[in-house]
This record gives structure tokens, C-alpha cells and sequence, in this order.
């Protein structure tokens, strides 16, 4: 925790920083030591939406929302957290600190208990220092190359530019990895005390434990999104000091500065990938590895704690759902920022009206903070969990609550800062063109949300028609649930189409940004939702571990079903948000190679025959993810059984049986998610950059585009399948699926024949909806960003025909 | 089989009739019954390939060749008959007609053999009469709204061109229908042969029962490809005598002439996507019900006589593979013959070159047939099979050796008919070129059969690792299948990347055309091969059904399983094919909407949005598909396990037990597929109509780059993956597969878990392989046909804008 609060600590010092610098134009020098001149008479901001009449000097009020919110954001985290920190875990301190715990749990389950919190909490840690590690190696040859490369421009060898941007990319890697350890440290900080907060009964039970869970998660919205956007002020900042010339002098200042910046999202997204992947891989090699072993071969309940994977699935929650979705997440608001700032640094219009325009997308997502923040003591405290059935209502109110707040507050903080009209990207906008982009994606992540829920939540038909299709077998579970998957996709699909041609209408590439933004505008409340889904199904699993009573595990099964339907729904914003996002990013690289007039024509050869590739890039990405799972969940089962076999008295539970070897489980997990992150990874990272390289812009552009039609289908339909089959499962164990015998229906549950057929789709949804579908996400932006990096890079080879020289 | 002779006589006078519309210049007026004016003194050939120079007096060799071609093909496919008749079926004539039967196949056996033969020829024209009733009504609804729709042009409202399109559209949806019918006749004539030919021993039993699966392969590959082009063929001449003008004297005959003729292509698309996904249901749905009944519910073996749905299911391999191949391909065929046409009727100096120069893509075909059946020689005669692993060998070197001698032969045909040089799509072209595009698709078609071969065939890593994948249960075989058909389209997208862009780069939209019909220039034998396989299965099934010594069995088996994975190269040549087949479709789209000079911008936002919506369809269109085929199977499993309860003695098998209802299980298949294919096929024909008339033709062309690009991949995965799946079961059956019992491998065969498990993943695998996948290569083609043929009506509506205007 102190090193979250240094770290956030920093980002503030480094957001001040950015103040002065973005306030006064300077010489055109490299970075002078001498203070800069006198800022110009600020202009009376009497009319600011009337535009470029309220010039530069509109910085001031646009630094200070971003600073405020952020501020505020990191102070949110603080007090959530204080809130959670207030269970004692330790047993020796629990009587004193905690007043419920008394009921059904005696000290040994305590000690227990403990013991398990600290065993995950080892697990992740070491986890993530290996992958930080290799990550680290990774930031530092990657930018060495991105040094080099984005030297290299159309206007010769320019070691500021490539330098900004490799200094941009480190920060945003480094930023990335900060937000994923310190969501991971949250959230193995209060898995357990969520469960101890479980142990009370009725509805101060069901308060205290949602309300842990909720404000887990919370901790990990706020600071990862206050500290985002901080950082990226502080950047800005930065680096217009160091850049020549200033942004009411030079109309190419902003151009180069915010091409510089891209590399912040590139970083955070580089991150997010092995995040996203490596964490995938760790969580599904132990989640299906420890379900085949423990219920299919050896017939033990799930998280039984002699099953020796169980810690590792534990940790996999965290590694995975936490600390890669946060990457993710932070890779996304990175991005669609950057695409926004580099599409309006190219409008001269915005540039003129300076800096309070020109990041109005900041500020946007600073108000959400704040908005998010307001909002979440509905759930936490206004209206309040008390039983089961509130649990699902309480998340969904609180998604809609918010994104409603913000679709008002967006309005007048787009005529507050931007110009009356500007023309971007050859249409000519308004602060309201700006409203209606952020505010269809604001109602479209919402639909998308709720359609998904509708697809994966078994209180609605799809998901029972899956699991009564177990009554005949593994196989028609596994058709139903494909077919669900596919179907899935088409309205989520439309949304999208719909966000893009309006925000395109309205607003060209800007539009699309926005409506990215717009997608993101509740990150905060989503990123809250994500976390706590992963904290609840720990907690599930350490209630199950100490052997606490049964009502404590019925409370956190009920919370992690709701976490189970609302990660479903972050998983449609991430995905609908990473559609929008790419899509900006790859306006930005058609705007960088000046394509943005003449437009991308698919009927050249080459930009259509690297559609067909693109599209296939996350099919590949996919069998490669899929696979790794699959042979590293095939050892462990091995593992699991040999040690079944080997420890005597394990299986059968005789008392004082010789202890499983947890160590191992992990370290099978650790090296088969450390090896097989690398290929696919690379196979994202360098495919932009080989193809740009060799083949041209053209041949980007029909990448890109390719990629991102296909990835987002993909992407769609293979998260919800798994999430569809996981609550399938679900809803057979809870009794509700029967089969006619002689007439008369009787429930099937654990341990039938039908709930193994649905523990099959379970098993096989798992590496779908936790590995590939999510990472695809990150396939589709990363390659985009990419391509936005290096795209002068590629324009200076051959004036951008690659060194094929493709025609 | 007199109805097929007769159709191929009036096939063959048709042709034969367009030889004179095709020679002579005519009045301007409609359809004269004077005499045409005599024909200009034909100048002298000494050098065609010199170009327009040798004029519009070329007609001559191409119909010659076209019509030699065809009655060739024809005649060959009599040939082929004729050997397959000879063997005798009805049990009184069989002692003397065939000299092998005598060994271990009693009266009992040749009577139960025959009585199986005829209820699966019952079973099969009755469904089909069914199938063809509901396709007749939808010809003539369909037909009217062609004929209303394309009447409307952007000069007015025309009802010659809207009449000729009709009547081509209705030529070519009956031509698609006779050529499922006698493809399907031919294959429940011969199926029950073969289980004959396979009684003999040794070689000759091995060359007999090959030989006769192959010819009957025969009879349907020639007499379709022969039909498909003296239909067409006659079709060019009736309007070329129908529409006003003549080649030679009006430079817009021409593309009035072939923009009508690709109704034939979309009629006979729209059947094959009723046949294929209308018999994909319906076969699935009893193979499907068949396996999870009598494998998984009842524990009785596959084809086992007391399996109720064992007739259904054998059924369901004629109507789905071998009617819906025969009219997918045929449809294939038309459209990429129909867009080579219509892009060479752009170009004024093809036209200016004359008919021979105009139908150089039919006359490609018709020296493919000839090609076809000299090389088939290869596989019954010259190098025959003689033991099991020949056959797949022969069937392999069977498919090189057509594709090498068609490259060969290319070359003089194109340098004798096309003009020297001739400006195309703005590039300039030679012969030399549309060789280059042939050879292209030739050799791009043998790779991508090959590398289906490897993740299809247990001969190879891939289908072993998945085979092995089942020791930890049905849910990493699924898993490991899913990644195997991800990862399957890698290399075959990029094989189509290529030819798409070399075909492209040398001959712009005319290349591709060119090079969709390289895929098909083995179509014959792809075609031939294709048959063979359900004629092998159908064989087996029979031969178990009649309870024949296992010699037989063995044969059939070894037969069938040479046959999946040649079925799955036929697969891979069909999906490459169509790919190509759109992309070339999509190419007459764009050039008839006169956007091929302004190029299509995908960064106009109705395109791009629409590139989302269309790439969506594929995957909307699987999840119809493959839920119907879930709906159908469980309905099936209920209804065996229903007569198992209820007709005594039925499960137990005990002597005079009551017979198993066919009917019952024919008819739950034969509704749910006449039932379930109209909403996907609906889905198909209506969205590109809707969005052209809406939206207009910038939302179709998002929409078609959008489907095609995304389809391509999912139909390729899907039917790698089923095809995968199938072989790894095989594998196991045949005891490759051993797990460690106490440190000693045990091989597991049908019964143990590990084949339980394979046999999980082989019927989800059922409906990818066999319905959805290969009817998505039909959702591309029939997609670009509907635009193509509608694109004067879309163009009718606010100038292309559609009735909604968008901009």
C-alpha cells in the first residue's frame, strides 16, 4: 500500500509540474535552463465556447479540472480503502477488530483462513515479479527499437522526436505496471476480508461483504484511472517543455508533441498484452487444470483443499482478472486519449483555441471520475446489498446511474471547452456534434453491457436453454453454447456500427475518439465491477479452504454469481470501448500518412490482400492462446494426479495426511504462462511493424481494418460463450435443470451426469473468456497503435511503399 | 438416370442453338423471326492471339471448344455409368451378374443389402421432392422480384433487361437443381455397389470397391461441369439473340448482355444455399441424433441396424454432401464464370476482340473437363489401388497431376484466344497474364487442398495431438480442436492473400475472376472425389446394416476415412474458391456501380460501419444454423431413446423383435431442415437487398468486403475443426491412442472414456464441418451475386444513396 500511495504521490507532483509548462509559449530552442518568458495577457474567458476567440488561455481551467479529478480520484481510493482495511485478518487480532466472526468459525479455521490469504497473496506476488521482470526486459529492447525507429522520419533522422516517444512509452509501460500490481495488491488484500466479512449473518452479512468486495474494487477504479490521467498531464507537460516551440506559435507543435504522446498508449498497451495473455494463461491453466482434476478425474468438490491446485486458481484470479484487466483498461483510456488528442492536434481550428480544447478529452474522463465516485454510494450506501437478489440489481443500477450522470455533465463541459465550431477531419463540428459522439458511446456501452448480460446471465432464456441442452450430453452443450457465442455478437455488433457512423458523421475520427471515451466514460464504476468479481471468487475459494460454515460460502457463491454476469458486462465495454478505440487509433495513422482525404481504397491489391491477413491475425493469436492453455492445463491435471497418487491419505482425507504441494501447481502455471505469452505477443507486436517495414502504408491500413472487423466478432462471441457456459454450470448445480424420469422431473445437480456435461462447456469456456476472447481486444488496439507509432517510420521507407516497394 | 440423359440432350441442343446467335451481327430490333443478315466474310485466323485484329470471327473455336467440351464431359459421365451399372444390386439377378458376392453373404445379407439400398433412395428423393417443392416456390417469388427490381434501372425502368434476368436466374436455379438431383441419384445408385464391389478379396476387391465409388464420384463431377456450361453457354446465345445490338457494332451488348446472365449465377446460388444448408441440417441432425443415441444413451455401435436413425443418417449424406456439394459448387462455378464475363464486357477491347476472346473463361472450363477425364484414367487404371493406404495416395496424385496438366494447357488456350494486349480494370493485360492469374488459382488451390490435408488427416501432428488431447476428457479435445481450426487458416489465408493479389496486380477484378476459376479448374475431379466420400460412408452403413463379415467393413472404412480427408481437401477448395469467387463478384459489383476508378473508401462512415454489420453476418448465420441442428439432434436422441423404450425387444436385440420406425426419425429430420433453412437463407438473400435499397451502395460495399473477409476465416476454422475432430475419433478406433496404466501404455478403443471423450468432440464437430462451414462460403458468394445482379437498382435509388439518402 505505500508504495501505491508514493507512487500516486508522484504522479501528482509530476501533473503540478505540467501546469506552468503547459501554460507559456517558450523560445524555439532545445530545453532552455533560463526561465521562460512571460506568459501573454490572458484573454477574459467572458464566452470561451465562442472558440478560438478565448485563445491559449483556456489552459488554466482545463489543467485544473484534470487535477482536481484526479486528485479527488486518488483521495476516493484512499478512503475506499481505509473502509476495507478496517477487517483485521490476522487471527490474533480478529476478536478485538471485528465483531461477527465469532458465529460458526473457532481459531483454527481463522489460522486457516490466514494461512490461505497469505499463500495467494505470495503467489501473486511472486507471479507478477517474475512477468514484471521479463516485461521489464521487454520495455527496455522495446524502447531501444521504438528510439530508433520513430527517429527515423520522412524528414530525416530526428533523435528528439524518437527519443520523446521512447520516454513516453517507458512511462506508460511503467504506469501500466503500477496499475496492475497495485490493483492485484488490493485485491489479494481483501479476499480475505470480504470472506471474514461474509461470517455475519442476514443483512449486515450481506452488506459488509458486498460492500468489501465493491469498495476492493473501487480502490483499484479510482487510483488506476486518477493515476492515468495524472501521468499523462504530467507527460504532456513534460515533454511541451521540451519540444521546440509552443502551441499558440507553431501550428506543427501540438502535431509532434501528441505523436510523441502516442507512445504512452503504446506502452500501456504493450503491458496490457503480456498482462492480458500471461495472466490469461496462469488463471486458466489452474482454473481448468484444477476442475479436471479435482471434479472430473478425482471426483473432489471445487477449491476442496486437498486438491493442490487450488491455490494456484486462486492466484490466477488475481493475476488474470485483476492485474490484466486492469492493463487492459488503463491500455484503453490511454489509447482512445491519445487517438483524441493526435486527431485534434491535426485540426488547426483546435490548436488555435488552445490547450482547454484541445484536451477536453482529459477532462472529460476527469469529470467521470468524480461522477463515478458520487455514484458509487448508492451501491455502498444509499441503497444498500441486503439479500441475495439485490446483489445483481445494486451493479446494474449503479452502471446505468452513472453513465446517465455523465451523458448530463458532458454537455456543458463540451461547450465550456471546446470552440463554438471547428472543422475536423473535414467536418465541420460543435461542442454539440462533441456531446452526441461521447454520449453514443456512453448509451452504447450500456446497451452492449446489458446485451451481454442478457447472453451470459442465466436469469434469462439463452443461458437455460444451454444448460438444459446438457440433458443429452457434453456435445449439444457445446453446440448450444457456440451458437450462443455467434449469436451473441450481432446486436452488440450493430451498437457499435451505430456509435461509429454517428460519432463518424458527426465528428470524423475525432467523433470516434470520443465515442471511445464515451465507451470508457464509466471506467471507473466498471473497473470497481471487474475487481470485485475476482475478489468475491477468492473469497468463495478461502471460505471453502478454512471450512467455514456453509452460510459464508452460499453468501460469496451468491456475490461471485452476480461478479460472474457483471465481469460479463465490463468484458462488452472493454470490447465495444477496444472496437471504437482501434478504430481511432487507425483514424490517427490515416491521418499521420495523409490518407485522410484521398481515403483508404480497398480496392487497391495490396490493401485488400492484407485484409484477408489481418482478419486472420487473431484467429492465429487465438489457436495459440487456446493451445497453451490446453497443453499447460493437461500437465497440471498430471500434476494433480501424481500427487493424488503419491501423497498417501491425500485423496481420501484421512486426518493428518500429508500436505499438497501447492509450490509445484504454481510453478507449473508460472512457466507455461511465462513461455507461451512470448509468440503471441510478438506475433502482434511485429506484424505492424514487419508489414509497414516491407510492405507500406497501404498494406497497414488493410491490416488494421482487417484485424479489427474480425477481432471484434471474435472477441465477442468467445467471451460470452465461456461466460454463458460458466453460469450454465451454475444454474445446474443450483438445482434448477431437471430430466424426466418415468414422467416425473427430477433436478439434476452436482455430481449427475447432466452437471458433468455442462462442467465440460464450463472447462472448455474458460481459456475463451479469460485468455483469448479479452486479449483480442488488446490484439486489435496494440496493432493499431503500433502501426500510429511508426508511422512515420514507415513513410520514410520508399515514401511509404516499404522496402518491397508495393505499388 | 433417363431424366439426366434427357436434360444433358436438351442441355446440348440448347448449346448447340447458340452457336448462330453467337455468329451474326443483328437488327437493333427485339427478337426477329426473319433470317439474321449474313455474317461478314470471316477474316483470315492465321495469328487470333494478334487481337482485335482477328475481330469478332473468333466465335467460331470458342463455342467449338465450349460445345466439344461439354458433350466430351457428358459422354464420359455415360462412360462412367455404364461401369458402375454393371454391377447388380436386386438380390435374384446378383448370382449371375457378379462373381465375388458368393463369399460370407448368404440370401439373408443380399436382401437385407437391398432392402437398405432402396430405403435410402426412398428416404432421399422423398426429402428432396420435399426440399425442391419449397425451392420451386421461392424460384418463382424470387424470380418476380427479379424481374420487378432489376427492371428498375437508373435509365428507367426497363422490363427486357429485368425479363432476361429473370429467365436466366430461373435457368440457372433449375440447372442447380438437376444438378443435385442426378448427383444425389447417382450416389444412392452406386453406394450399395460399392458395399458389393467391397465383398471381393484382396486387390481386385480393393480396386473394385475404389473404382466404383470413384466413377460414381465420376458421373456427378463430369455431368454437372458439362451441364453447368452448355446451360450457360446456351443462355449467351438465347439473349444474345434476345437483346438489342451485336457485339461487334454496340460497345454496351455486351455488358448488357452478361449483366442479365448473372441471374444464372444467383439462381444458382440461392439453391445451393437452400441445398446445403437445408441437407447440412438435415444430415447433421440425424448424425448427430444417430451418434449421441446409439453411442452415448444406448451404448449400440454406429450404423448398428437397430438404431432407428441410422437411415436418416445415411440419408442425410446424400441430400447434404452430395446434393448441397453438387449445387454449391455448380453455383461456385456459374458466378465465377459470370463475374470473368461481366468484367470482361467492361473492357472495350475484349469486346472489340470478339466472342472468343469474351468466353475464354468458359472455354477454360471446357478443357478442364477434357483435362479431367484423361487424368482419371490415372486413378482407376493406369495406377489403381490395391491395398488401403493407396487410396489415399492415388486420390492425392490424382488431384496434382489434373491441376499440373491444366497449367500446361492454359497457356496455348489463352495465348490462341485472348488479344495481345488489352487494357482491363485500367491495367494493361496479355495472355500471358491471365495465365499468370489461372496458374495462380491452380497451384493456390492444390496448397490450400494439401494444408487442409494436414490438419485434417491423422497422418500428421496436428489431428494426433488433438487425438491425444482426449486422455484428459472431452473438454482439452474441444479445446485442442478449437485451436487446431483457428490456427488451420493460417497458411490458406495466406495463399488466398497471394493469388488475390498477384491475380489482382496482373489483371485487376478480371485476374481474380480469372484466378477464382484456376481454384475451380479441377472441379471435375475435386467434384468426383467430393461424391466418393458419402458414397464410401453410405457403403459402410450399408455393409453393417446387412450384416456383411468385417472384411467388408474393413474396406468401406478404409475407403471412408481416405474419403474425409479428401472431403476436407474438396472443402478447401471450395472455401478458396469462394473467397475468390466474391472477391471477383464483388470486383462486377463495383465496376457495374462505376465506383472501380474512385476506389471504395472504407473511411466513409456508412462503409465502415457496414464493414462491422457484414462481417457480423457469417456469424449470426452460424448460430442459426448450428442451433438448428442442436434443436433437431436433441429432438432425435428423444425419439430413438422413445422407440428403444417402447418397441420390445428393439434394444436388447432379441430375435423377431419389433422393427425400428425410420420414418419416424426420416421425418424429425426432413422438418427441422425444411423448417430451419428459411430463416438463415433469408437472412442472406434479404441483407445485401435491404442495405442496397436503405442504405445505399456504399453500405453494400462495406457490407460485402466486410462478410467475405470475415467468413472466409470462420468457414475455414469451422470445417478444419469438425474435419479434425472426426479423424482424431478414427485415430482412437483405431487403438493409436494408449494412456500409462501403472507405467504401461494401454490403448484405448471405442467404449474406453478417452473415446468417449473423441467421440464428444466428433459431433460438435458435425455441424461446423458439415453445415455451418462450408454453407458460410455460400453466404459470401450468394451476398456479392444478389448486390451484383440488384446494382442497377440500388443505383435507381437516389442516385446510389438508398431511400434513406445516407451521404
Amino acid at each position: 500500500m505505500v508504495a501505491m500511495r508514493a507512487v500516486a504521490l508522484a504522479a501528482l507532483a509530476l501533473s503540478l509540474c505540467a501546469v506552468p509548462a503547459l501554460a507559456a509559449p517558450k523560445s524555439k530552442s532545445p530545453p532552455a535552463p533560463s526561465p521562460s518568458p512571460p506568459a501573454p495577457p490572458p484573454v477574459p474567458a467572458v464566452e470561451p465556447s465562442a472558440g478560438s476567440a478565448a485563445g491559449a488561455s483556456t489552459f488554466g481551467p482545463a489543467v485544473g479540472i484534470i487535477v482536481a479529478g484526479g486528485v479527488f480520484g486518488l483521495l476516493f481510493a484512499l478512503f475506499q480503502l481505509y473502509h476495507v482495511a478496517k477487517i483485521e485478518v490476522e487471527p490474533g487480532k480478529r476478536a478485538e477488530g471485528y465483531s461477527n466472526m465469532e458465529d460458526g468459525s473457532d481459531t483454527n479455521s481463522k489460522l486457516k483462513l490466514y494461512e490461505v490469504y497469505l499463500a495467494i497473496q505470495d503467489g501473486a506476488k511472486a507471479f507478477l515479479a517474475a512477468e514484471y521482470v521479463l516485461c521489464g526486459i521487454f520495455v527496455v529492447v522495446f524502447g531501444a527499437i521504438v528510439f530508433v525507429l520513430t527517429s527515423n522520419t520522412p524528414d530525416g533522422f530526428n533523435m528528439l522526436i524518437g527519443g520523446c516517444t521512447a520516454a513516453s512509452f517507458v512511462v506508460g509501460a511503467l504506469t501500466s505496471i503500477v496499475s496492475g500490481y497495485a490493483g492485484m495488491m488490493v485485491a489479494v488484500y481483501s479476499n480475505a476480508r470480504t470472506t471474514i466479512a461474509a461470517e455475519g449473518e442476514n443483512e449486515a452479512g450481506w452488506s459488509a461483504s458486498f460492500n468489501t468486495a465493491f469498495r476492493a474494487g473501487g480502490v483499484m477504479g479510482f487510483s488506476l484511472t486518477s493515476l492515468a490521467m495524472l501521468v499523462l498531464l504530467g507527460l504532456i507537460g513534460a515533454l511541451a517543455s521540451i519540444i521546440p516551440g509552443s502551441l499558440s506559435e507553431d501550428e506543427d507543435f501540438a502535431k509532434v508533441l501528441f505523436e510523441c504522446v502516442a507512445g504512452y498508449g503504446l506502452g500501456g498497451s504493450c503491458i496490457a498484452m503480456f498482462g492480458r495473455v500471461g495472466g490469461g494463461i496462469y488463471t486458466k491453466a489452474a482454473d481448468v487444470g484444477a476442475d479436471l482434476a479435482g471434479k472430473v478425474v478425482s471426483g473432489i468438490p471445487e477449491d476442496d483443499p486437498r486438491n493442490p491446485a487450488t491455490i494456484a486458481d486462486n492466484v490466477g484470479d488475481n493475476v488474470g482478472d485483476v492485474a490484466g484487466m486492469g492493463s487492459d483498461l488503463f491500455g484503453s483510456y490511454a489509447e482512445s486519449t491519445c487517438a483524441a488528442l493526435i486527431v485534434a492536434a491535426s485540426s488547426a481550428e483546435m490548436v488555435a483555441a488552445g490547450w482547454g480544447a484541445i484536451l477536453f478529452p482529459v477532462c472529460f474522463s476527469s469529470f467521470g471520475i468524480v461522477v463515478c465516485a458520487l455514484a458509487s454510494f448508492l451501491a455502498t450506501d444509499i441503497s444498500p446489498v441486503k439479500k441475495e437478489t439485490d446483489v445483481e440489481t445494486v451493479l446494474k443500477v449503479q452502471l446505468a446511474v452513472t453513465a446517465l450522470l455523465m451523458t448530463g455533465c458532458t454537455y456543458p463541459l463540451a461547450y465550456f471547452l471546446l470552440p463554438a465550431q471547428f472543422t475536423i477531419g473535414g467536418v465541420l463540428a460543435t461542442p454539440f456534434s462533441a456531446w452526441i459522439c461521447i454520449t453514443a458511446g456512453l448509451i452504447g456501452g450500456c446497451v452492449v453491457g446489458f446485451i451481454t448480460e442478457y447472453y451470459t446471465s442465466h436469469s434469462y432464456t439463452p443461458v437455460r436453454e444451454v444448460a438444459q441442452s446438457c440433458e443429452t450430453g457434453a456435445a449439444t452443450n457445446i453446440i448450444y453454447g457456440l451458437a450462443l457465442g455467434y449469436k451473441s455478437a450481432v446486436i452488440p455488433i450493430g451498437v457499435i456500427a451505430i456509435v461509429t457512423f454517428i460519432s463518424f458523421t458527426y465528428a470524423a475520427m475525432y467523433g470516434v475518439a470520443l465515442g471511445a471515451l464515451g465507451f470508457l466514460g464509466t471506467l471507473a464504476t466498471c473497473l470497481s465491477i471487474d475487481v470485485y468479481g475476482p475478489v468475491c471468487d477468492n473469497a468463495g475459494g478461502i471460505a471453502e479452504m478454512a471450512e467455514l460454515p456453509a452460510h459464508v460460502r452460499d453468501k460469496t457463491d451468491a456475490l461471485d454469481a452476480a461478479g460472474n454476469t457483471t465481469a460479463a458486462i465490463g468484458k462488452g465495454f472493454a470490447i465495444g470501448s477496444a472496437a471504437l478505440v482501434s478504430l481511432a487509433l487507425f483514424g490517427g495513422f490515416v491521418t499521420r500518412i495523409g490518407m485522410e482525404a484521398s481515403g483508404v481504397n480497398v480496392l487497391k491489391p495490396i490493401t485488400f490482400c492484407m485484409l484477408f491477413i489481418g482478419a486472420m491475425i487473431p484467429y492465429w493469436f487465438t489457436a495459440m492462446t487456446m493451445k497453451s492453455v490446453g497443453t499447460a492445463a493437461m500437465a497440471m491435471v498430471k500434476e494433480v494426479a501424481r500427487q493424488f497418487a503419491e501423497i498417501p491419505g491425500l485423496l481420501e482425507g484421512t486426518p493428518g495426511h500429508g500436505p499438497p504441494d501447492h509450490a509445484k501447481c504454481i510453478k507449473i502455471s508460472t512457466d507455461a504462462s511465462l513461455k507461451e505469452m512470448v509468440p503471441p505477443g510478438m506475433l502482434v507486436i511485429l506484424s505492424p511493424i514487419l508489414v509497414g517495414a516491407l510492405l507500406g502504408v497501404h498494406a497497414v491500413s488493410g491490416l488494421l481494418v482487417g484485424a479489427l472487423v474480425s477481432g471484434v466478432q471474435l472477441a465477442i462471441s468467445q467471451s460470452n460463450t465461456g461466460g454463458a457456459w460458466d453460469n450454465a454450470k451454475k444454474y445446474v448445480e443450483k438445482g434448477c435443470v431437471s430430466i424426466l424420469v418415468n414422467g416425473v422431473p427430477v433436478a439434476q445437480r452436482k455430481g449427475s451426469e447432466l452437471h458433468k456435461a455442462a462442467v465440460c462447456g464450463d472447462t472448455v469456456g474458460d481459456p475463451l473468456k479469460d485468455t483469448s476472447g479479452p486479449a483480442i481486444n488488446i490484439v486489435m488496439k496494440l496493432m493499431a497503435i503500433i502501426s500510429l507509432v511508426f508511422a512515420d517510420y514507415f513513410m520514410s521507407i520508399n515514401g511509404g511503399h516499404g522496402y518491397l516497394n508495393v505499388q
